[in-house]
């Protein structure tokens, strides 16, 4: 069992899988590989107000629980979901997804992504 | 893109694996198979004060992120750790675990597992 807080995680800036860095959004890498994890691994992201994250596509699925703020995630189809905390979102393997932080404060969300 | 809030999420008595209820723990399964999940699903757990989830284990590993509460969470080699909001736990596969609700409010937890 190994124990920590989302505070002695290194906080780093997040990047798309192509390395291009997303301004205003960083991320730590809570639970992944370097603790042992074979299946998936957990993130904790910041997104500061004003900021968001490009479409984008992968074939890793997102399971995302929002801890707090109020953000707008879209896809590629023109669905556009409005969430704030206590909200989960599904977006499945392949499906282009963006985020815009909406609010004043920072968006903080668990995002967790398998190893495929 | 699927997009719900907890609330949404039918809460259910746990069980152990083999079916045992486990009193005064209740679990919102909050993304899985039904949401087309195939690799893993993220689950929100409640403990009432005074409850806990006995010592088993399994091969699926798991990743915690504590929401609120103040717990104990265990294994059968002695480790204990005192855990609380914002704290991150991985448990490895196999490796037997248990919790106990130390505070006087309820534990609450996010909680993920792989389909194996």
């Amino acid at each position: 069992m190994i124990k920590k807080n989302y505070k002695d995680v290194a906080s780093k800036q997040a990047t798309l899988l192509d390395g291009t860095e997303v301004k205003g959004v960083s991320v730590r890498w809570l639970i992944d590989k370097n603790d042992g994890a074979k299946y998936y691994a957990m993130r904790r992201f910041e997104v500061k107000p004003g900021a968001g994250v490009p479409l984008h596509g992968h074939p890793e699925d997102h399971e995302v629980f929002i801890l707090k703020g109020n953000a707008k995630f879209y896809n590629d189809t023109g669905q556009e979901e409005i969430v704030n905390e206590g909200d989960v979102l599904y977006i499945p393997p392949n499906e282009k997804h963006g985020i815009e932080n909406l609010g004043q404060e920072k968006l903080i969300f668990i995002c967790c992504i398998p190893y495929l």
